[in-house]
């Protein structure tokens, strides 16, 4: 399962503090009340389950796009088009968070009345963890599916550069007493963050991680930032081609059927070099169509019990998990007892109050 | 990229007799006319893909369930209830290849209507390569999935024994002058008929494929088939846990919302311990619910073209290829030339000829 250790040098801040200050930070660069909200809704989300990359961290980088003018704080999703299964919005390039929340939402509505729904977004910014939306269709009592593309940082089998992103796949499903189903992965082996942590630690990378710019293995992680990461599965012999196929699923039914921007075309997340015009899917399938949600949670709860009491392979970290299962039980401890972060993000953090006039909560330093 | 080589000691059969000859064979045994031509146009897809495992290869096993009274020639499948976008049908354990067919049609038909739609079946048979109903969708024009559960063969991340099929995924969109866009894959890193090929060929395994009865990685063909396969992504730090999480979904759209088995409690497929009860899911997405099919087809055709012109790593065998191109080429190739079969296939169908008096097609030696 991934690993997503707690800090050892860092601090330690109250989640509810966290995200007043988040929202004020994001209200105090023009973005109303209810998109702010969103927001720091999905960026403390992000913290809460152990997922730094994407939560707070990332302040920095949104309010420098929103200070460039290429982010529009103010901007809301429009609908243009579609049918009751399919609609399509213009993100009009504003925060990620708030349009994948609109877009999920009227999913959810419209699959309540049809069975299946899905929103496709263009013109869409970063919106945190895929893993969100797809929770959100999941507490609601459907099944939900979320999907983006990103810039190029895989490698396609057999191809020497970046082509496409790591394009991630998120799923969800109520699971009863199990709580949530939620499986969010990168279409590729491992994120690049992954990468960057073990050139922090001067580790040797495994085989099935990345290539260099030359496309033989990397061994290092200085030669893999210099290259391309690999599919899920790795090498061709691998299976690599079946992370490339899903790299691919997802940029069809998200750039290319959503009209968006897709495959080399799509630029850097946090570059000036234009807007990321991005692609975004949806979808919410309500069980409750076909039969009773009760029965289809009971099933649920039978098939994790299976799993999660399965017997373990020698020298098993631990049992068998279900997705999700970490992260939540994270997010439950983090909720009770504060929200860890590394020393960096907190520095970054308070340079932003400091830069924007809104006063820092107080963090209690681990050890 | 999979890898089918042609048999080098077979026989090379006319499509259309061959085609005609499983077509009668399976009225034989009390199929109707229209149900036995779905089934040999969905098992002759597999032979003319070059995916020999699929195809007619599979016929002494259906009709051995035939004839047990575990698979009804005559069976229909009925549509239970449901909504525009979501509906279920009973497969009532006939021909797969039937049920899946008039279900991925239902799903079409609904789709056109309101822009995306699901059918589900429960008391589903194997229905051979999920591909094709993906494929079935693409070719009107319209995004497909198809989706099947199967008896346990993976282990999950960290479990010892088999508890997840093979479950595989299926994915398809027309793609303008480069045909169709199909994504076929287990979620398994390999599937169990490749590791039954290296014990064939004496091979050794790479780490990733499957896991011996002990759990550790299998090194030797014949401790993986004693063993389990592991799930796409291998062990846990090369992201076997996304594998895994793969399957679980199938599962979930499967035989979970479906409401047929799942999980540990699939029975083999062609055992006769029971009915196999599989559970399957079929949709279909208009791209021209949001605008222009052609539209979509050009930007799709845009990708393929940055894909397959990409720069190749050192030693690629060849250029980079997309989900399905190469499946293509060989049933383009075939259909002229003629299905290659190899010796022991050919041999079986013979002897079902022979038994069951269908004059087998004539067949030219290869060498």
């Amino acid at each position: 399962m991934p690993h997503y250790p707690d800090p050892v040098d860092g601090f330690v801040i109250e989640a509810a503090g966290l995200r007043e200050w988040t929202d004020a930070l994001i209200r105090r660069v023009g973005t109303p009340e209810d998109i702010a909200a969103d927001v720091a809704e999905v960026l403390l989300a992000s913290d809460l389950r152990g997922i730094a990359s994407h939560g707070t961290a990332r302040l920095p980088q949104y309010l420098r796009l929103v200070e460039s003018g290429s982010l529009d704080p103010a901007a809301r999703p429009g609908k243009e088009m579609g049918k009751p299964g399919l609609a399509r919005f213009d993100a009009k390039n504003g925060w990620g968070h708030h349009a994948g929340r609109v877009a999920t939402d009227d999913a959810i509505e419209r699959a309540k009345e049809t069975g299946t729904a899905i929103s496709v977004l263009h013109h869409a910014n970063h919106f945190g963890i895929a893993g969100w939306y797809a929770m959100r269709v999941a507490q609601r009592g459907l099944i939900g599916l979320s999907l983006t593309n990103s810039a190029p940082m895989v490698a396609p089998t057999r191809a020497r550069i970046r082509m496409l992103g790591t394009n991630p796949i998120a799923f969800a499903a109520p699971a009863g007493r199990h709580g949530t189903l939620v499986l969010d992965m990168a279409t590729s082996t491992v994120a690049r963050g992954r990468i960057e942590v073990a050139a922090r630690r001067g580790e040797a990378l495994p085989e099935g991680w990345a290539i260099g710019p030359d496309g033989s293995p990397a061994t290092t992680p200085q030669i893999a930032l210099q290259g391309a990461l690999q599919p899920l599965g790795g090498a061709e012999e691998t299976g690599g081609y079946k992370g490339y196929g899903l790299a691919l699923l997802v940029d069809v039914l998200t750039g290319i059927l959503g009209g968006a921007a897709f495959g080399l075309d799509i630029v850097g997340l946090f570059s000036k070099e234009g807007r990321p015009d991005l692609g975004q899917f949806f979808m919410a399938i309500d069980p409750g169509a076909i039969g009773e949600l009760s029965a289809f949670e009971t099933r649920l709860e039978r098939l994790l019990d299976q799993l999660t009491g399965a017997p373990l392979v020698p020298g098993a970290p631990g049992p068998v998990l279900f997705p999700g299962q970490p992260e939540a039980e994270r997010a439950q401890r983090q909720a009770r007892d504060g929200i860890a972060i590394d020393a960096e993000h907190h520095a970054a953090l308070v340079e932003l109050a400091r830069r924007y006039r809104v006063a820092f909560p107080s963090a209690r330093a681990i050890r």
